[in-house]
């Protein structure tokens, strides 16, 4: 079922229309009005005989014409009331309940009440919005359930989300207030989300001819991992911008009281937002910039940009904004394009074809503006721009902006326009913007939507090359067992029993042996070519090994061997006496390498994750690691080793043995893999993983299966 | 002579007023008149009669009543001349030259021209401002000397420095149309600075009553050391807020083109400013939010804050901006606050005491606003408040706005206001302003703008707790001869020599012996107790010894030395034939520790800056290091490592020793005085350098001395 009853209905009853300004249900009706919501709107209030000169019913199935949408407005407890109402009438089909005190109280009779005011919904065919929600925009037809006043419906190509009513709302104010309106075309709160949750509207979105780009405010999901597959499927077709918080602790610790959802791991956001071709902003006047500029403009083909200005300072901080991506490259004039922008433009212009950076000087008139960007346009080289202007006393602006918009008019790459005088430019950023040429406060703000932009342009790009294989592999009858015992027994599988698993997943481990007694440990040796080895304690009751004397190193003989293994099993009974132990592990010592450390968990929110990092104990203090959700293709697989600040180890410098990638990636992939395909699998530790030119090899290997 | 003849003229003459929109004479005369400057403006041009119903004079001779300042807006060749008028008349005691054409052109005739106008002024006693600058404003007396139309002048505690005409302008008509105007104290674009330059204008407003902070715009200066201590005198007695534009490299290289002064590394724009007390800022929004948080309010005194929000999603966004910055820690509310909000507050509140966080729900109203920030500004724990709202459609803003500036009054803790709802708050934050509380546009910058009210209070606090000492050290005779030989024949000092010289200056080597022969080094080798050794090539011609063979390590036996010695002077002189070869430097191998390094540079804009860093491959690629100009206060060392990422490395974890920090700060801060004693000193490197829990030893020292 489409949410267009919500956003597209025929007619709206406003149950809890209200004359009273402190009450919800006055301002609700008032907007509906007021906004020139083209259908019948009906308000229901059983005290009043009539509301703003409008006929006003007693109930719900006093009102003869049709009733599509309806608006509830009115104390928690009357609600199941209205739904029976709605469903007696029969032609209800979608329902917003503004009303709070439900779920969200936490209390059970509540609970209970939202549960059952959802039965009644589902027995007559009804939608439900909320509880606890403020409900839709659309600017297309003036549709305002929300009660908040005085937002400017200006139609755009943004659309939003918000998990803040409160929030959502003030922000269109105040984006719809600024000197030049901006425009939006739908806008959602859900609440509690009962019914109609987040997901449908971003699909509602998707299929919007009017969304050109979402814009979501977001505190934390429940269902980040359904969150994800959607907004990866919407994000092909439609640009995601998302202002997520809870970026740092204080902020996560404020949202979890507020909304009561759980709040993941903001490192994980980070990462999975970027898999999933979601454009994450850290303010929020950075999700409205980058909200216009990506709804009202083609994006860039690529990401050489040039910054076109007429005064010196707002270019230098532009430059500054651009220069701090490496998303970003400054555009390599043509000589053709310095030739032509030399000949255009007064003589103290100066032309930096190294750069992509033109200053007109104060010299430039609204001629030069216009004829300089053309040129710009022009150039195959260029794939945006971004236009600054103090605009001098003997300049106008509006002129200026009249005659950038004729040059930008059907033009195929962006440009994002800063003007900056105060009130004195407000006429000429409304002439842009009502021509599709977004414009923006700050030269800086200019600079990163045109950023974000890139970014999207790059994101769609890399998502088009991505090719998701699935990665065959299936569990031996030996590590099927395993898993059915341990499931039994216990959680913590041993280092063979790891090794046996992961093997099956095509992870390849350095060969070993366990050693039952000292004669087998010395047996062991021998038959591993009689290299110095490592023996380790193997017991599913021991996680940590180390830490009870359980590992020991670069044994060089038999004897050694031999003593070794008796000193390990003394020192583990002494620690853990009842540990059951199963014998010793052993194995050759490996070369030293770059270390490195792999891993998998299944988040809560999030699901199968997949961690590599570099290991040891300086990059320890860093947490130099990169997480992705599993499962992953290989191109998103190298943008991990990307995120990694020592990456150029990996890559081989001063005398340090170049790694091999691949195989790092292999083993990342296959662990997504298993993750994917072994509900059962909790956790997966390769710590440390030596990285070698030709060969990557796991030294120790922990698998923690789920608790059952 | 101070500035007062210019921010505080008693009479002005333009010349080179004009009836010409066109023309910069214009405006600044229209300015005068508009404004209402309070004394007699009179206008200079010979070709008009009157100009605005003014009489207009033909030249500054003719005028009858006295001419304090005159303001110069005629073209470049004719600037002489107006000189020479004044310097007849004798009274005038200042000018601003807004004529460009000068030495900003680079062209020789240009520079010479400029040098003129100065002759003539410095012997007519008149004062010079640019040419090539805009001049000053002043509210206290409606004085503006610019061409910038529109800027309104409210009174307020900022004063402006701006490298940008244009932008300095265009920021204050921004900063002035906002919803509540913003005020501002004094304002000065200082262009060609052939005379008056931005450092007399800092101290001048150092010494201005009306100014309460100071915010800077600068593109690149080409005496950042005398800025950098003018910036430390005047930022003991008032903040200064800078926007340093050059952050990155593409705006470094545009800001070079614009001003054609040359931007220095930013890295050591970042440290110095920090050190001298200045707040660093990175947008223009952000320069204009501090400057107004900072004048209008009392510093906190410490840096716990708490978060008064009634709407979840701003609350949110302002916490996670505060959580981002280490400088910051959530205020831990008194029991008493909690039961005196619970009390107050209604009964959806949230009080949050572990992280000063209260969320008064939707359902607070404008006495709850006030109450709720009363019981907070009591509570000793909380030094700062952020305070947010979107008020519900039945809170009145204006009546919040007076209750709150009501409690807020005489308060001697600061609060940064948010109130978010589009146009509807406008009056609100006119009234939140005009009563000293400052409104921000979105939460995320209330709570930055309290973040650098945190940082101001804090590097104050530093500042008072620092003590600079005067480390005394003087050269050996030995020292002092081998720099005056070495001036000579080269400027690369051997390591012994470097030794010499940085022994002077109380850094401990580890002892060492030069050899000439193989039976030198053999007896060496015994002097020095018999130990594993390294031997090193000793030749001024040798900057990398490595790289020629010139280094062998871990020699244990007399044989060993003697045969190493022998292949060193064979490799080296095979390498490099030329190189005049003083022996091998033999020194005990030193046994593993934390590496780092330790130096010193002289840069050409910033003077003597120590660096230390982190040493080895690993860190190499991260550029883990911190710089200081010096000489600087151990206060200050300590902070160099807090710069460090690798900071716990050096406290010791996991089975590394911990490092004797205050042995790495000595060598640091001897480095410094050092190259404060020494200008013949070019460079110094100590790397590597091994830091132990008692010891710090460099295991290499290069001197390099300046090429005369």
């Amino acid at each position: 079922m489409s949410l267009s009853h919500y956003f597209n209905p025929s007619s709206i009853a406003v149950v809890g229309a209200s004359n009273d300004p402190g009450k919800a249900g006055c301002q609700i009706f008032k907007n509906l009005l007021e906004l020139g919501f083209n259908g019948p709107v009906y308000a229901v209030n059983p005290k009043l005989p009539e509301l703003f000169g409008r006929k006003c019913y007693g109930s719900l199935k006093e009102i003869d014409g049709p009733v599509e949408l309806m608006i509830v407005s009115i104390p928690a407890f009357g609600v199941p009331q209205v739904f029976e109402d709605a469903k007696d009438r029969g032609d209800v089909r979608a329902a917003v309940i503004i009303a709070s005190g439900f779920s969200e109280t936490r209390i059970p009779e509540r609970i209970e009440l939202e549960k059952q005011v959802l039965k009644i919904a589902k027995e007559g065919n009804i939608r439900v919005m909320g509880p606890n929600c403020v409900g839709v925009m659309n600017t297309s037809n003036h549709l305002d359930t929300t009660f908040a006043a005085g937002i400017i419906q200006t139609p755009g190509g943004m659309s939003v989300i918000s998990q803040s009513g409160s929030l959502g709302a003030s922000l269109m104010m105040f984006a719809t207030h600024q000197p030049a309106s901006m425009g939006f075309a739908k806008w959602a709160h859900v609440g509690n989300q009962t019914d109609v949750d987040v997901l449908e509207v971003m699909r509602f979105y998707k299929e919007d001819p009017d969304t050109k780009a979402i814009a979501i405010y977001m505190e934390g999901i429940n269902n980040a991992r359904d969150f994800l597959e959607v907004a990866r499927e919407v994000s092909e077709k439609k640009p995601i911008i998302a202002l997520k918080v809870g970026r740092s602790e204080a902020g996560s610790g404020a949202a979890a009281s507020h909304t009561g959802s759980l709040v993941g791991s903001d490192a994980l956001y980070d990462a999975s937002f970027r898999q999933m071709g979601i454009i994450r902003v850290d303010t929020i006047e950075e999700l409205l910039d980058t909200a216009k500029a990506i709804s009202m403009q083609p994006l860039p083909k690529g990401n050489r940009i040039a910054v076109l200005t007429e005064a010196g300072g707002p270019g230098i901080i532009a430059m500054d904004e651009l220069g701090m991506s490496a998303d970003i490259t400054m555009a390599p004039l043509e000589s053709k394009t310095i030739e032509a922008l030399k000949e255009a433009l007064p003589p103290m212009a100066i032309v930096d074809h190294t750069t992509g950076y033109i200053d007109m000087s104060a010299a430039a008139d609204e001629d030069h503006h216009a004829k300089a960007l053309k040129i710009l346009l022009d150039d195959p080289n260029v794939d945006g721009i971004v236009h600054l202007s103090v605009p001098p006393t003997f300049l106008l602006p509006d002129v200026m902006a009249q005659k950038t918009a004729g040059v930008l008019k059907g033009a195929e790459k962006p440009v994002a326009v800063c003007y900056l005088a105060g009130e004195w430019i407000n006429n000429a950023r409304r002439i842009l913007e009502s021509s599709g040429v977004p414009s923006f406060d700050m030269p800086e703000r200019a600079a990163k939507a045109m950023k974000n932009m890139v970014l999207r342009s790059k994101l769609i790009d890399s998502k088009k090359k991505e090719k998701m294989e699935k990665r065959i592999f299936s569990l031996s009858e030996t590590s099927r067992k395993i898993i059915e015992q341990k499931k039994q027994s216990g959680y913590n599988l041993t280092e063979p029993e790891a090794r046996s698993i992961l093997s099956d997943y095509g992870i390849v481990f350095h060969p070993a042996v366990v050693a039952k007694s000292p004669e087998e440990a010395e047996k062991a040796f021998l038959s591993l070519g009689g290299v110095p080895v490592v023996l380790k304690i193997v017991s599913s009751d021991i996680l940590h090994k180390s830490d009870v004397g359980g590992v020991e190193t670069n044994k060089k003989t038999p004897e050694e061997v031999r003593k070794s293994f008796e000193s390990i099993i003394l020192k583990v009974k002494s620690s853990i006496p009842e540990a059951r132990i199963e014998g010793c592990l052993i194995t050759p010592m490996a070369r030293e390498g770059t270390e490195m450390i792999i891993g998998a968990m299944r988040d809560s929110q999030f699901g199968p994750v997949v961690m590599l990092g570099m290991g040891g104990i300086f990059v320890e203090v860093l947490k130099d690691v990169s997480f992705r959700i599993a499962p992953f293709s290989r191109e998103e697989a190298w943008t991990m080793i990307d995120d990694l600040k020592f990456k150029p180890i990996l890559q081989g410098i001063r005398g340090i043995e170049k790694a091999d990638i691949d195989g790092i990636l292999d083993i990342a992939q296959n662990l997504g893999q298993l993750m994917s395909d072994h509900p059962e699998i909790l956790e997966v530790d390769l710590n440390p993983v030596r990285a070698y030119a030709k060969e990557v090899c796991p030294l120790d290997a922990r698998v923690i299966l789920k608790k059952t």
